[in-house]
């Protein structure tokens, strides 16, 4: 589990490499607290950068698509990269120059294979539910084979993969900590907010047991990473 | 200013067009709203995402890296594409297919040159201090021209762009809104937490005006889209 992913030039961290990690256990805990990554993609020589909800499984992740997506029909059979990334504070320093943010962040690298077998694409799809609320599938209406066929769904083995974090708060240089400026960190959090009943659900209705976790102004990641867990 | 940028194979939104706007307005208001970016480019044929905190002015984004920074060298005269994305909720559907999200995201596309004369860096970087605490230069300690000069500064004119909005909360089949199932949608929000003080800074010590935007559960969003509007 917690062995290192290989090292070269692909994934190093050339930039601050004290911020940086290479072990799996570094990287799962990112991935593991995260729901949106972005997908880089290579099509004719451009660049794209496509948003999406993805989840984890032993070392591949998996995201879904329409099956006429063109991010889907792109990153299949090729070497993709995979960022997910948190913004966890402001940092104020005495200088302009230090003014940073605290963040983590994972690059993964990989090739990708798509699910076409109907029922490891409903496993995919079941376990993806279930990672975000456990026992959600129990309630909602099971998909139908004509649903499952108007998606695709990429799988990517974790080639490489390096973790980035910085929780350093406010470093400045030596000579200005005498200066009388105000310094320090604002911390940035994704909160829940009050769950919305869809129209035509009593307000009587109780909230399902699979979001009892997702109270208001709890924090995302950490609901997504004791899902993990469990 | 609320021209659209034009529209080709590049940045067309194949999936859910009617999502998608191409406008000015619409995608100055993602971005406006935003912190962090995602910056994709290729190298040796290899696709690369690095996330990084970025600023608008007019036409023009600007992000900034170590002087050595491979993200930076690769950018340079390239192709990039540039996403900005919000997740806003998390919807929970009477089907287990219909879960979703809700989200604001952009995809930029552009070239990128290097800012290198001192003047405009220093212009840049005081721009991005401006935007994020307004009145902030006037108390932190200016950069000296050392400082300046271990930092690379990219700027890529937008040339195309997408924004692409999902706000529509839940949506079932037409037969499902029957089912005895709670649906509905769970805001998530990035919220500010109580500012920390840097060791050595005294307890009474006031926060200093240019963050009193940022006062505690202020959503992040809605203190930069002010900024950006003043």
């Amino acid at each position: 589990m917690s062995e290192a992913y290989s090292v070269d030039a692909r994934n190093r961290v050339r930039r601050r490499p004290q911020r940086a990690a290479y072990d799996r256990a570094s990287v799962y805990a990112i991935l593991d607290a995260g729901l949106m990554c972005h997908v880089g993609y290579v099509l004719d020589g451009q660049p794209f950068v496509t948003p999406t909800a993805y989840w984890r499984h032993g070392d591949r992740i998996f995201w879904h698509g329409s099956a006429a997506s063109r991010m889907i029909e792109s990153v299949i059979g090729a070497n993709v990269c995979v960022t997910v990334t948190f913004l966890d504070g402001l940092v104020l320093a005495r200088s302009q120059f230090h003014h940073s943010i605290d963040y983590r962040s994972v690059m993964l690298f990989g090739r990708c294979e798509l699910i076409e077998d109907l029922s490891e694409k409903k496993a995919a799809m079941d376990a993806f539910l279930e990672r975000l609320y456990p026992g959600r599938l129990n309630h909602a209406r099971p998909a139908t084979e004509r649903e499952l066929k108007t998606i695709s769904i990429a799988a990517m083995t974790i080639d490489q993969a390096s973790a980035k974090v910085r929780v350093a708060g406010v470093v400045d240089e030596p000579e200005d900590y005498a200066l009388p400026v105000w310094a320090g960190t604002i911390p940035v959090r994704q909160h829940l907010g009050t769950p919305t009943a869809d129209k035509g659900i009593g307000s009587d209705t109780p909230l399902p047991p699979e979001i009892s976790a997702y109270a208001p102004n709890t924090i995302l990641d950490a609901v997504l990473k004791a899902n993990a867990k469990a």
